[in-house]
């Protein structure tokens, strides 16, 4: 399969990927349609989208419309520190990886999880004083990607790690930054541990160019998202990533970062919020195309 | 003038500082008055209780107590991208530098102002991509800094760089960790610029126990502010920094750095919270003593 032409109005959408939580009404089949309308040639996938359909029908829907899938999102919660819960974890990562092998994609995405002492994303502690070791938690999630690193290299599958913003540190992800996420990935080939430079968890980071560079030089860069920094933050914090240009964020820098790092491959848009996820399906994609096509694109 | 004795309760709260932002009903008469029931050494003072006092009348309002004031906040906002607005921000700071000579305190926190793009702090983003370019804010930071350091060094009054919490990188302070803060302090004398290590603003940091590290061996910090990731966040993220023990951070870990990078200053427990705010002061300030003593003291 190709993927589908640019459409008529001439704007190349040949790196641009629709990530499936952007449309979070539509249904895996409603989003790939979604996407083929709008002309972009990727998708990428959340395993509960992807389960729905079932995985297996789910790779025969995105092949028959001849898109590419850029990455599934997302396996990780590698945090547990009792053995029950790890090896609950450790198996879960295992089907996530078989499902991007059949999905055709070799890029899942790690959201690593938080403390023990999480009650819930983003609720309360527990009491006490346990669970708060950042370090040893940070150190888990080292063991744990060694764990899987073999299974994942056997299924062609790239484990993906994720640092997501150090709002998130407590409960979502112990990897709070791309230096850190690179340290952790060192160790395996490139091929088989990467990260991803999400915008809206890494735009802050004063080591960001060079932390972007070093990822570009080892070959480790495996999906670039991309939405905005919004301000008020929503009462859940992980709504408030917005459409690009709605936010804080200099896409021109970071997406200039990327490009002389050598990324070549898929753009792939991931907005949680509110406001977006209200808009009709092809409003959505339509404005994400715009914006990547005004403030992404040039800077490629 | 001496510090007072510890109460009779034998804790030792030599070290334990009240930031009078912790008890925000109070004013600043009524904080000293409080830290000193409570059998505190001192107060951490910020900027709007002493004017309203006058800076003459709380020097000797805290002097005449027998407290020490372990450092005014603040200064900084120092990002804006017009002149008129930077040389306001200088000349404040310049204010605000005397103000902490005569309150007798070297230690001035800096919180150094976001992005020019920002409405006001937690407010959208203005129109536009204008005003986002962090990379040259953190550049003007830093020359601002140079600025007002010999005039600081002028006063016996030092620069004392403040993190803040990457959730702050858009609207507040474009400096979000603490390597950061010391590169930019790196090029002055210890005494002239220095950094304060706030648990809330870096507890997440992977680097945190190498830059405490350089920090102390540097001579730089300034001030140990303790108050804990609370989560759900509050409307304000800016009010879940809670009591110590309330929330996910590992005060024993970095207190254990803190020490051992050795640092020998106040302890400044610094609390934006409604509840901590809505409870009477005598509350507050008991509360935080008993989880200083509980779970700080024995890691200093």
């Amino acid at each position: 399969m190709t993927a589908p032409a640019a459409p008529s109005d001439g704007r190349d959408l040949s790196r641009l990927s629709l990530n499936t939580a952007t449309t979070k009404a539509w249904t895996l089949r409603e989003a790939v349609d979604g996407a083929v309308r709008a002309g972009l040639p990727a998708v990428g996938v959340w395993r509960d989208r992807v389960q729905e359909a079932g995985v297996v029908e789910a790779a025969k829907i995105i092949a028959d419309a001849g898109l590419r899938v850029s990455s599934l999102c997302r396996g990780g919660f590698l945090t547990a520190d009792d053995d029950a819960a790890a090896t609950a974890a450790l198996d879960d990562n295992r089907r996530a990886i078989v499902e991007a092998a059949t999905l055709g994609t070799r890029e899942l995405i790690m959201v690593v999880g938080g403390l023990p002492a999480a009650s819930t994303p983003g609720g309360p502690a527990l009491p006490g004083t346990g669970g708060r070791d950042l370090v040893g938690a940070r150190q888990r999630v080292a063991d744990r990607i060694g764990e899987l690193a073999p299974f994942a290299a056997g299924h062609g599958v790239r484990l993906v790690l994720e640092p997501l913003h150090p709002i998130f540190a407590a409960d979502r992800a112990v990897i709070s930054t791309l230096g850190q996420a690179l340290d952790i990935a060192e160790p395996y080939p490139a091929d088989v541990v990467g990260v991803v430079v999400d915008t809206y968890h890494v735009w802050w980071d004063p080591d960001l160019q060079r932390q972007i560079a070093r990822a570009g030089a080892t070959g480790r860069i495996a999906s670039y998202q991309v939405c905005d920094w919004v301000l008020p933050l929503a009462a859940d914090p992980l709504l408030s990533r917005g459409h690009v240009g709605d936010g804080y964020i200099d896409f021109a820098t970071i997406t200039r970062w990327v490009a002389e790092a050598g990324y070549t491959g898929d753009v792939e848009v991931e907005i949680f919020h509110q406001a977006v996820w209200d808009a009709p399906g092809d409003e959505t994609v339509s404005t994400l195309a715009d914006r990547y096509v005004r403030l992404v694109l040039p800077h490629l």
